[in-house]
């Protein structure tokens, strides 16, 4: 019964990750109510969007220049490199404004399960800049899960030999955690690896 | 340290009700990866439902057409108007497919706490389209709340006297719902308005 306009768009939007059809249908009412203020601005955004951004040819984040702002930074330091899995962790990282390098998104971890070997990630190429020369440190940001950790060795091994050091971001309690919500593994890690005061 | 165009995209994203910053920067990189699939479509779906969706001038329903679909549609029962808070309501009664009238968006409904008086709402047009007669039931299809169930009242007391039958929707088990879940009024309802089998 309904328009096949708006019945497109809801069936556009709920496929983005965190929206339903449910979800959906209430965002296209929000926008049709705020047509003017929200539905008008965010059709130029994506649009802008659209047009302007894409993947930075030398370490795979999004962005308007090319190479990204970050690759083209001449304050950042170009010795330390730090693999991510996707673009959604390299920004989390900048936001927590801790690292000063530069960086590498791999686009995946590998996994046996969903068939996602070395060929599909961009392992080769972080070789080839380690080979290159010019990195000191290559930081593994890679998701502590199996298969992030089981990534982690495999690029460690491929760089073995070379003269760049390999470090992994440390595991432990997040800041402000309940001990009684975590895990054993956490907690046994937090236990095996702690510091002096 | 990101750059503003997809700040700008993620700060209007994340203004849709069911999305907050963090939903909205993955719904931004799921764009960003899926660009000629549903980005680009996604901007002509939204651009279309901008330029020609508006509210019906009859009921406030949305739509492409003028008046809408649903009061253009010459096999609807022009006698039987369906009150409802809003146009998701209105999609949902359409959904369900139970409902062959027409309908009235009241646009909210009455609220002492939020300042909401009649004259915010469409009340005063809802008793000028029964005045001009035609109109032989009016189902008030309004939420369940305190606020729903004045706003019920209120609008009953204005049409007394005016020849118009007045309906509710019946209140009681949600179909598929478990009695241990429910609240202690619709159980409540649900046994006082028992019926034999």
């Amino acid at each position: 019964m309904q328009i096949s306009e708006i019945d497109t768009l809801v069936h556009l939007l709920a496929k983005l990750p965190a929206l339903g059809p449910r979800s959906a249908r209430r965002a296209v009412l929000y926008l049709l109510k705020k047509k003017d203020s929200t539905m008008a601005p965010l059709i130029t955004a994506m649009q802008d969007v659209y047009d302007n951004v894409q993947p930075c040819p030398v370490c795979g984040n999004m962005d308007t220049q090319v190479p990204c702002a970050i690759c083209g930074d001449e304050k950042r330091d170009k010795t330390t490199l730090c693999v991510v899995q996707d673009v959604s962790d390299l920004w989390a990282l900048e936001r927590s404004n801790a690292f000063k390098g530069v960086y590498h998104v791999l686009g995946g971890v590998l996994s046996a399960l969903d068939g996602v070997g070395p060929e599909d990630l961009k392992i080769a190429s972080l070789i080839g800049k380690v080979q290159a020369g010019g990195i000191q440190e290559v930081l593994l940001a890679l998701p502590a899960t199996v298969d992030g950790q089981t990534t982690a060795h495999y690029i460690a091994e491929s760089l073995e030999g070379l003269p760049v050091k390999i470090s992994r971001l440390s595991h432990g309690i997040p800041v402000g955690g309940e001990l009684d919500y975590l895990d054993d593994g956490t907690l046994q890690t937090a236990i095996k690896t702690r510091r002096s005061l």
